[in-house]
C-alpha cells in the first residue's frame, strides 16, 4: 500500500520550505525504500491567483482521499482587499472544517541549541516543553450567525458567534488527556468561564469527563487573561493546555514565541478515527507566510521538514523515520548552522536550501 | 466643591491595599488641603456575603453620582458554584456597563528599579511603556445571544456572541489616537479580521477614522495572534494598542506581565464627556483579587495608590499631587524597600502596611 500525501506549500515562504522537505522525501524513498503517492495543488493567494478561489472543491476531495496532508502556511497582503469569503486564510479554515481536524496540536518546545533566541532569561525557559491542544473546527471560528450588517442609520455592525456543544469539547478534551498520559500528566484547561457561558461549559464538561475516564490525570483550570500571563510569568508550570479555538490561536503564538525559534515549530491538526481505522490529519508549520521574507531564499525549512516527521509518527506510524529526521535536524543545529531567524554570534548563517541539504547530509550520517 | 468619591475596596487583596490609599488621602488633605468626599461600600464576594448580590443597585447609583470610583478587586474561590448572574464578577462587568466606561487605558510600564523582576531579558524591556487602550463595555462580554442551553439529548450548548458597531469602536479609537498624540503618536489596532467579520469591521472603522481626524498618527494593523507573539518577541515596538474587550483582556495582562510587577501597574476606565463635562471614571490595580495571599498583610499596595494617583489626575485635573504620589512611590522603590512580589537579592521585604506608609514618609519628605 502506498501511502497518500497531498502537499499544498500555498504562499508567502510556503513554497521555499516545502522545496526542502522534498529533499527528505527523496531520502527516504532512496534510502528506507519508503515510497509516497504525492500529489501537490494550490491553496490560498496562490490557487486565487490561478483559479479566483482560494481553495477548490477538488482540493478538499483530494485532502479527503489523501491519507496525510502536509500544508506549508496561506496569507498574503496582496489579496488584502479580496471579499471576505475569498480570502487566502480561507483554505486553511475550510480543510480544518472539512476534514473535521478538530485537534490541533502546537507543541512548544525549546531546542537546547537555541535556548539563546529565546526574549525570556535562560532559567525561565530552560526545558520548556509544552503541549497545546487547539480546538479547531468550532468556536467563534465557525459559530453563526455571523457578517456585517449596515444599519438603517448607514453605520454598521460586525457579528461573530462563540458555540460550543458538550461532544465538542469532550473530544478534544479526550485528545488533550490521552497526549498528557504520555507526558507529564498535566492538564491545565483554559476559558474565560468569568464572563463567557461558553467558557463555563467548557470548564464543566472537561471537569466531568476528567471525573468519568481521566481521573488519574491532573486536572487544573486557568482563565484565558491568567494563562497569558502565567505563559510569560513561568511557562515551565505547564505540560498540557486544552483550550477553545481563539483562545488557542493566541496562546499557542505566545507559548511558541517564548521558544524563540517559531521557524523550528511544527504542528498537527487531526479529526476523529473512522470505521475503516482511518484518520484525517493535517501538518504544518507554527509559523505563517511571512510575505516579508518570501522568495529570499532565508526563510527557516525546519519546522516545515519537521512538521514532515510529526507526519510519518502520527499518520503513518513510521516512528523510526520521524526520529531520524528529528536527530538530522539536532546535528545540524550542533554543527552550527542557523538562518537568519535563530541567528546568534559565533553561529554560521546560511539560507533555506544549504539548510535543507545539510539536513539530508546528516540523515545520511545517521 | 467637594469631590464625591466612591471606594469599592471588593474581594481578597482588595480591603487590604485599600487600607494603605486611605493613608495617602489623608496626607492629601492633611498637607496639600484637599477634601475629599469619601463613601465607601461592599462589591463582589464581600457584598454577597452580606446582601446575597454582587453589586446592589444602590451601589450602581452612588457610581453614578460619584466624581470617581476607586475599584480594588473582585473574584473570590469561595463563590465558585455561585450561579453565573450572581458571580462576583459581575460587580466590575455592571459598573463598566452601566456607567458607560467604554475605554480601560492599562499601562504597561517599566518600573526601572524593578527591571530585575521581568522574566525577559533586560534589553527586551529596558524603557517598555505600551498603553492598551481596551475596548470595555462591548463585544463578547456582553453581547447576546448568550447562555447554556440542554439540547434534546440531554447534551448542552454555550453561548456567546461577539457584536461590534461602527460608533462603539469609533469612540474608543479616538481615545487611543488622542493618547497617542501626548506619547509616541504611534497606535496600532489589533483584532483579528482573517477570521472574524466584527474584525473586520473593527480594522475598517478605525482606518476610515484615522484618514479622516488623525492621519498625523501612525497607524498600523496586528492581528491578534500575531500581537501575543510580538509582544514577547519585542515589546518595544508598541506606543498604544487599540482593541476590544477579550483581545485586551488577554493583551494587556501578558503586556503587564512583561514588566515583572504587576503590583505596580494602575488603570483607568473611562466614559463619555456628558452635558455638564462630568466623565464618569473607574480606577482599579491591573492585578485581581489574589485570593492566595488574601489576610496575610504581604500584598503589594502600590497599583492601588498609583491608581489613585491616576484618578486625581484624569478625574480632578490634580496633576501636581498625582505627580507627588508617583514620586513618592519611586523614592520608595529607590530606597529599597520591597513587597514579596517584587523582591529581588539585596533588598529589604516589607509587608502591606510598611510599604503604604512608607509612601507617606517619602510624602513628607516631598
Ligand atoms: C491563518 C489563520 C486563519 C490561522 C488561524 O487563525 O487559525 C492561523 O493563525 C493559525 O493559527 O493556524
Ligand atoms: C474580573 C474580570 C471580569 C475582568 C475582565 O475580564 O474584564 C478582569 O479580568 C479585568 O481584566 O479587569
Amino acid at each position: 500500500v502506498t501511502k497518500k500525501l497531498l502537499v499544498l506549500p500555498g504562499d508567502g515562504i510556503g513554497p521555499e520550505v516545502m522545496n526542502e522537505v522534498a529533499r527528505v522525501v527523496a531520502w527516504m524513498g532512496r534510502k528506507r525504500g519508503v515510497a509516497f503517492d504525492i500529489s501537490e495543488d494550490l491553496v490560498g493567494g496562490a490557487s486565487l491567483a490561478v483559479h479566483g478561489v482560494p481553495i477548490r472543491d477538488e482540493v478538499i476531495t483530494a485532502a479527503k482521499a489523501a491519507d496525510a496532508v502536509l500544508f506549508g502556511s496561506v496569507g498574503d497582503p496582496k489579496w488584502a482587499s479580496v471579499g471576505f469569503d475569498l480570502r487566502p486564510e480561507v483554505a486553511i479554515l475550510k480543510l480544518r472544517q472539512e476534514l473535521g481536524l478538530f485537534a490541533n496540536l502546537r507543541p512548544a518546545k525549546l531546542f537546547d541549541a537555541l535556548a539563546e533566541a529565546s526574549t525570556l532569561k535562560p532559567e525561565v525557559v530552560a526545558g520548556l516543553d509544552i503541549m497545546i491542544v487547539r480546538e479547531s473546527v468550532g468556536g467563534i471560528y465557525f459559530g453563526t450567525p455571523r457578517g456585517i450588517e449596515t444599519l438603517p442609520d448607514g453605520s454598521k455592525r460586525g457579528i461573530n458567534t462563540e458555540i460550543y456543544t458538550t461532544s465538542e469539547i469532550e473530544r478534544v478534551a479526550r485528545v488533550a488527556f490521552d497526549l498528557a498520559r504520555q507526558r507529564g500528566n498535566r492538564v491545565c484547561s483554559v476559558e474565560k468561564c468569568n464572563v463567557m457561558e461558553s467558557g463555563l461549559l467548557w470548564k464543566e464538561v472537561v471537569t466531568a469527563l476528567h471525573a468519568r475516564d481521566y481521573a488519574d490525570v491532573e486536572l487544573t483550570h486557568m482563565l484565558a487573561d491568567n494563562c497569558a500571563m502565567q505563559l510569560v510569568r513561568n511557562p515551565r508550570q505547564f505540560d498540557v493546555i486544552v483550550t477553545g479555538n481563539l483562545f488557542g490561536d493566541l496562546l499557542s503564538d505566545l507559548a511558541s514565541m517564548l521558544t524563540g525559534s517559531l521557524g523550528m515549530l511544527p504542528s498537527a491538526t487531526l479529526g476523529a478515527v473512522d470505521e475503516d481505522g482511518r484518520r484525517p490529519a493535517l501538518y504544518e508549520p507554527i509559523h505563517g507566510s511571512a510575505p516579508d521574507i518570501a522568495g529570499k531564499g532565508i526563510a527557516n525549512p525546519l519546522a516545515q521538514i519537521l512538521s514532515f516527521a510529526m507526519l510519518l509518527r502520527y499518520s503513518f506510524a513510521m516512528e523510526a523515520e520521524a526520529a531520524l529526521i528529528e536527530q538530522a535536524v539536532a546535528n545540524v543545529l550542533a554543527s552550527g548552522l542557523r538562518t537568519a531567524d535563530i541567528m546568534s554570534p559565533g553561529m554560521a548563517q546560511v539560507g533555506t536550501t544549504v539548510m535543507g541539504e545539510a539536513v539530508v547530509r546528516e540523515l545520511d550520517k545517521l
